[in-house]
């Protein structure tokens, strides 16, 4: 009896999975053609071939996905955000082409970054061409709390750069502490999440407390995201993450590995890390050694935990919402960020 | 008697000309004090320091102002529009820092450029700083077309970055017409201008027809603008431009100045100036005799006669509006404009 209970849990529960990744894919899809229609007929090439470069070269969408279940969980209708969607994953992909020259990255998304398929001029105008366009299709929005949905983007974008700022300024800095990390990838990287699931709370018409619930989940799952990401450029290949293993070490960039491992790895540990990281060009073999002293410190173990207790805490202000499929489509992408190294 | 009307004509005109000066430095010290206030106690300093440092630097800030006269030319309040007037300035400011990582200038207003000042990561990032506190400043206004002045200002910057590409594009092509020259400029630089003016008179509460004549009035009013700038580059000195004579020839960039004398010289003068303009890298002495060119074959009357011919056209849009000291203002800021080199 028992045994059988489990199997029908595990078969509803693999059927609930397979309806949501079709409802993700559905949802993925509308937001693809809704790009691709952005870009219509638009001129002059030289512009918006390199802006629409890297939206077509595919991506999860997640800042999207969770605007429209955002919408969906406080009793909205997808097709009235559908545009502040759009207008997210613009924003987004504008962040990625600056970034990318900034970080002198020069794979992305499996493909050469923006600047390294045109040149910088292009990559930079590119970049501009997006927030623009960004704004222009969050304009398109009729809804009475418009303005507040352009101030909550805004604000999110200011915010972003401040991050953006403050990460390469740890880029010189030795000491910088995992509360001053935690605060800089509040910024960077939670910022644009929280403004996502903020602005499809604020369309769907939700309460006060629905919208500062949602804001508060996609905040914690910002830092989870990020520090997951950390996690991924150490520990994944390259066909994974679209980037070169260890791109962020190569780049001296402080990350929650690097910080947590000076904090608590052993002197001599401390030492050899940063024989290797003060080296003027980083090669693969000194990626590898630097992957070996964090899988030694538990670095890697610390990281997962923190993800932990971000999603877990994340969770506690989903729960506050009606139960909803949406709400637990917001739970299951909760999951796969969690999920993307194990 | 005639002596008498004459000088006292002159007198009048002399103190016309003097309250305008002091009405125009009225309206720059509120939009310096304005744009100073926007910056107090904003932090990181790696980020608000590089956004300001440019519009510390001084400028003559003419879309403001041409925004606040369009404002109260229709019968607004300056204090109505000065959010947007500090808006525009902003978003000038952007497309200055980021046009000149992407055209190599190395001075700005007398000053290393940002990028040179600091890199081009921190110049990227002030350029995308200060186009959204550009946007953040917008968001304070209060006006029930809000919505309205918001889609001007975005698809005036769609158009911005769309001239911008296109003039990237023509510095590889040789084959560039004139009226190609001037769409590109209508919208490379004539937009912004346009914009300001659309804004001031959407917030003044303009009429249909009103705003339509002060759109009409910039639009022109910035082409004359972008071709006295061409002629400037050539004919000017860096005490005055603020950037080092000729900077658009050494970047090989299409000018009216290039693209008339390659339609009117002579076919030696041609092959004389394309032996000067197809050099790897063009010194000063090129410039000179580039200069002499064009001086022989009448390029810079040339130039200065469709200045004169759209600042007519322009003037004939502003006699539209009802007459007033704005209005007059405006029509000054044009002369203003068409003398920088006489």
């Amino acid at each position: 009896m028992a045994i059988e209970k489990n199997t029908e849990f595990k078969m509803r529960r693999a059927s609930d999975d397979r309806h949501f990744s079709e409802r993700i894919e559905t949802l993925k899809k509308q937001i693809d053609e809704g790009i691709a229609t952005l870009f219509r007929g638009r001129k002059p090439e030289s512009l918006y071939t390199p802006m629409f470069y890297l939206l077509e070269a595919g991506g999860k969408r997640i800042r999207p996905i969770l605007l429209i279940l955002s919408c969906s969980a406080v009793g909205g209708r997808p097709k009235d955000c559908l545009d502040a969607a759009l207008a997210i994953e613009l924003l987004h992909t504008f962040t990625l082409v600056h970034d990318d020259i900034m970080d002198h990255d020069d794979m992305r998304r499996g493909r050469p970054t923006v600047h390294k398929q045109w040149d910088e001029p292009a990559a930079i105008l590119a970049g501009d061409g997006l927030v623009t366009l960004a704004y222009q299709t969050l304009l398109k929005i009729n809804h009475p709390e418009i303005i507040q949905v352009q101030k909550t983007f805004t604000d999110g974008l200011l915010a972003l750069c401040e991050g953006q700022a403050l990460d390469k300024e740890f880029e010189t800095r030795d000491d910088v502490l995992i509360s001053e990390y935690e605060k800089m990838i509040e910024k960077k990287t939670g910022r644009l999440i929280e403004v996502s699931c903020e602005i499809g709370a604020i369309l769907g018409n939700g309460t006060k407390e629905e919208r500062e619930n949602l804001k508060k989940f996609a905040a914690l799952l910002g830092k989870a995201f990020q520090i997951q990401d950390d996690v991924l450029d150490v520990r994944s290949t390259e066909k994974i993450t679209g980037k070169p293993m260890g791109s962020d070490l190569m780049e001296k960039k402080k990350t929650y590995l690097t910080i947590h491992f000076m904090g608590t790895g052993s002197a001599l540990d401390k030492a050899r890390f940063l024989r290797l990281w003060h080296k003027d060009s980083l090669q693969r073999r000194d990626v590898l050694k630097i992957k070996a002293l964090f899988e030694e410190a538990g670095t890697f173990e610390a990281a997962q935990c923190t993800v932990e207790k971000f999603i877990a805490k994340a969770l506690k202000h989903l729960e506050t919402l009606p139960s909803s499929e949406s709400r637990e489509d917001l739970k299951r992408m909760a999951f796969k960020i969690r999920d993307r190294i194990c």
